[in-house]
């Protein structure tokens, strides 16, 4: 069995990681707490006027690589590799200077070379061959019909999703079987 | 129909950029031209005791950002994607940290936003779906049989085999039949 898994909102930390950066650069702002957060995209949960604030912090030297691990993911992955074929399926923004080297910086210091070698940066993970995908983004489309079942990484933001199978790193062995 | 393209030695001119750098830097040194080249791995084409310059050479900053386009591969790429599903498919350096940003700078660079867009970074390419795949190695191979032909861009150092369809960006019309 081949598993995909996806790293922001997954395995690194994204939310966290904005949210901490944002109180600490901004602290006279108000913020939304990650359990009411209700759009996938960070920014549309911020009115117009705060969106440029965030875009900053994310697309900014380092953020990526400060994220911290969600917690459980990287024991997860450790076991899930010895039983399955377990590859990191990511998409890096579109400004990506600091998020692309960053995100193989922060697989190599937290998973080690061996992970290294098991990350995929693509915009369309529909052209990635897998049986199971695990994705926090509601819905992940791309130019053709997957191959994976898409199994949502579930969050807070995605909860209106009620079509597909979720697990987090807490109940995966019941969802996936394994 | 997915046609999976690599990126050095087949749009990326790595050999020539190369050869050019190391001539440049080290002009006393004796040099294995490209058309003598055997090897796919140019370090097996040179000596044991100056495979470390060339690897400072490759594996320094700014080396891939400025490799030459393969000539003709800017053109097919563009035509190519007008009638077919075309993504750059790349392994990366596992020593990453020049070489991962500057790919996604040099297809930005050369071939625009709607390129990085079709970037595809992979150590296995086995695990992307495509119709055909583009290459220079004499063997793709990963942990899974891949569901794209292989068909080889033909270089001095892959004349060895002789199981696979090959093509050039001047002969790709008659090979692909597009």
């Amino acid at each position: 069995m081949i598993i995909l898994v996806d790293m922001d909102g997954v395995i690194a930390d994204f939310e966290t990681g904005l949210l901490n950066r944002f109180k600490e650069t901004h602290p006279d702002k108000q913020y939304v707490p990650l359990e009411k957060r209700t759009n996938f995209y960070v920014d549309e949960d911020y009115p117009e006027e705060m969106r440029n604030l965030l875009r900053e912090i994310y697309r900014g030297k380092g953020f990526y690589f400060s994220l911290p691990p969600v917690p459980g993911s990287l024991e997860v992955l450790t076991e899930l590799q010895s039983q399955e074929e377990v590859f990191i399926c990511t998409s890096p923004l579109s400004i990506y200077e600091h998020c692309v080297p960053e995100k193989y910086q922060w697989v190599d210091h937290y998973l080690g070379k061996s992970w290294v070698r098991r990350l995929i940066l693509t915009k369309d993970k529909t052209v990635v061959r897998g049986d199971i995908l695990i994705d926090d983004r509601p819905e992940v489309t791309g130019i053709t019909s997957p191959s994976w079942e898409h199994v949502l990484y579930s969050q807070p933001y995605n909860q209106q999703v009620s079509s597909k199978r979720r697990l987090t790193w807490q109940d995966w062995r019941e969802v996936l079987k394994c």
